[in-house]
């Protein structure tokens, strides 16, 4: 088949074991991470002084983790995602080596199960995908599954491969940035004087800001990763669709609840791992997102670098803390768990 | 007269044969880029992969042909385009030379026509505008028609000057990038593996997508041009005008059409020429953008390299393809005809 | 205390000679620069194209001063603006030294004066604020003053300090670009042949052009600048506010008010000084900004180089010049008096 419209894959185009080398390239730009902040208000020194940056042994400044995701997850967006009817999770996020600014990402995934629902129109597609530089590296890695479209509504008793994922990244997987130079690790740099020794289990923080967010800001950020996926951009279609609004992309309330919590995590070195993420329920222009964490976990990887786990919920329109320990709330959007290292000091 | 507050020429203040020098020539960075990908959503790879436009022998990433109309446009809009009531129409837009981040753009008009209306009030004026880069090599050249105000509506009986325009740019002014090397042209990096071969005359392509377009996103994307011509940024005046609301940008409709496009016409090399452009309808904040093509000649250039000629409609609005003989439906807001050059494969 | 959530300071926490080292470092992009182009539509040629800076003498694009501005302004909020009630005024802004790309920026403001109010509810901090780049050479400095709530409400009787702040920067404190080669000053390039001697003392001159603010536009802006004061972003708080909608960041009107009056003074060759500012009235978004200016007072630096003193005041939904003598209609929403170099031709 000639590629002239394409209308993406549906369930019965993905093979088990395939890999699928995903187009279009992308290489990262100033102007890219200057977009990122305007879109989110990021306050990370890290990322946004190369002074600090070229003193804690980096070449120059590190893109935003949650950047990075973008720039790879839109990659894979034209042939897994746009006759996906859900993206039902996704887990395992490794954060292997930093994007710089030059770097040219692209993007692979590999369909690692196939389940097809019993009503026959359905089915799941697991894949995992990897992220890399243009000299081959590993940027990162995910595990992925979405609930596809099939061609054919008649059941096909192909073989059900459900494969068992991660329930989280465990320690011995994070990377630590080679040669980092803690002894340059400044509070007045950063603003704040919180490091590892200063969080306890069970501590809940809250974030504080709130952010409204408008139709033109979330089109502008998942344009540019390159993210098509109808449902963000086409009022015309949406108008009449289950929301009668354009759905924003859910990897944009990440990027502004990780955001957020900067005033709660401001030292943070790099984000290791990103467990688990549920979009809970769906955003819209003209909600306004806020923020709270819970630390889960705490782990001393060598004398320098600790690593928080983390549980980080953002709610729309409501800025009460709140850790429910069963069903979350209609309100809140996103539930993620995540780990970051962060200086002993 | 000393330019203080400068409320642009009347039809009186052309002089036929008079050249025209642009202010403000303009750096090109990538901070244009990413606005440029962030306002469109554009996927051409070779805009935006570093590796695979340095693979391909260029020195680094052209520019989106488009965006270069835009940045020379822009040049010219202080002196053109902000008394003129009607922009009557362009033709033979020649893309010659690529621009790359780090080019200074520059522009210049000459008045090759001169025609008073018999109203008296108002005049065409055409000129040939040049875009050039800081070595004073011509990135793209153009013809346009415009019509102005008179300062003084009492017939002057100035000579009739209309120049003849071309109905296109013939095969052979087509610009081919030098020493481009098509063996590092690959279908996994542009997302198609349709070829010259693969596209017949009179097929038509439905692009899909559409998109619904904020204020803020034309407003951003025509400011990045420095086109200030009024209509496109004050809700203040256009209140009262005829629409009610602000007019947007022809030439962002160009762009979101040739971005959507790229699901159709993946494999492009650049575009080669714009043979004609009619912006049959305006539109407006909300609307949604769609486009569809057909193909109405075929032309290899070389072994290596072929020209399609396309006539691209874009609708607001209303996502059904249509190619009308006559009348354009009111929905259509661009009909451009123009050519790619597309590797022989 | 360790910084988590991070609330600000109340009046209490400043100390009279305390010097605030703030926080994240900033280093500017080629991003930021176009996202600056792009939210105002700036057109000053020594901003936009390196060709005609480094003629003149730069080593490259030195950023537009009120960018520059923004960029200091913006590293100061977290520890200055977050608790503020009012920012009761500046003065004295002195651009020293022009901020390029890839420099990076960091702030510190030294408390100067404190007042407690006579309800004990208030106190008003004076600051002055300093700008410098990574080789801790001063870019710019200021004197503000602000109305900061207070923890404890009963009157604590401390030292009232109240500094003497300078009227206007005066011109023997001008800074005039080292080396500047203003023979390739150019007409062409800058878009107007109105020099020094063309300037008349009350002359006032309106700038026409009007700009329609969308929401998104002002939120990128200030975000960009990494401005995280909480009016301008939480429209879930704003709606129950005083004015039931979220307030445009003063410093942007500023910016539409100085990119409008290119068209009057593009022969700019930088902002010597702002002597004062007071944003008269709240802007909102949808308001549509105007701005005129009347020149009142010139003087020569050299043989080259003169400077104009200017009052600029911009209106919302207003485009009727007026310079009123004492109280400013209700709708001027910023009333600036400053000094710009420009060419003796």
């Amino acid at each position: 088949m000639k590629i002239k419209n394409f209308k993406s894959r549906y369930f019965e185009d993905y093979i088990l074991g395939e890999t699928i080398t995903h187009s279009v390239p992308r290489t990262v730009t100033e102007g890219d991470v200057s977009i990122y902040l305007a879109t989110t208000g990021s306050r990370f020194a890290l990322n946004y002084s190369e002074e600090f940056s070229k003193k804690l042994g980096f070449k120059s400044i590190p893109l935003d983790d949650i950047l990075s995701f973008h720039l790879v997850f839109g990659r894979t967006v034209p042939d897994l995602s746009l006759n996906a009817i859900a993206n039902l999770g996704y887990a395992g996020v490794n954060f292997v080596k930093p994007i710089f600014i030059g770097d040219t990402v692209s993007a692979e995934s590999k369909i690692i199960g196939l389940k097809e629902n019993s009503n026959g129109k359905t089915g799941t597609v697991y894949v995992e995908s990897v992220g890399k530089n243009q000299n081959g590296e590993i940027i990162l890695t995910y595990y992925r599954w979405l609930m596809m479209r099939k061609k054919n509504f008649e059941l096909s008793n192909t073989e059900k491969v459900i494969p068992s994922l991660p329930k989280e990244v465990p320690f011995s997987d994070f990377t630590i940035p080679q040669d980092i130079n803690l002894d340059a690790w400044n509070s007045d740099i950063t603003g704040s004087n919180a490091f590892y020794d200063d969080y306890n289990i069970n501590e809940e923080i809250h974030h504080l800001d709130g952010q409204t967010i408008e139709e033109a800001e979330h089109q502008l950020a998942t344009r540019l990763y390159q993210n098509n996926a109808r449902v963000h951009f086409n009022q015309h279609v949406e108008k009449e669709g289950r929301f009668g609004k354009r759905i924003i992309y859910g990897g944009y309330i990440i990027s502004l609840a990780r955001a957020i919590s900067c005033n709660g995590f401001a030292n943070t070195i790099k984000i290791a791992a990103i467990h688990s993420g549920t979009h809970s329920a769906p955003t819209f222009s003209g909600d306004t997102i806020y923020a709270w964490s819970k630390v889960l976990e705490k782990k001393e990887l060598d004398k320098e670098i600790g690593a928080l786990k983390i549980r980080t919920l953002a709610s729309k329109n409501n800025s009460k803390i709140i850790f429910p320990d069963e069903k979350l709330p209609d309100n809140i959007v996103l539930d993620i768990i995540y780990s970051i290292l962060i200086p002993i000091k």
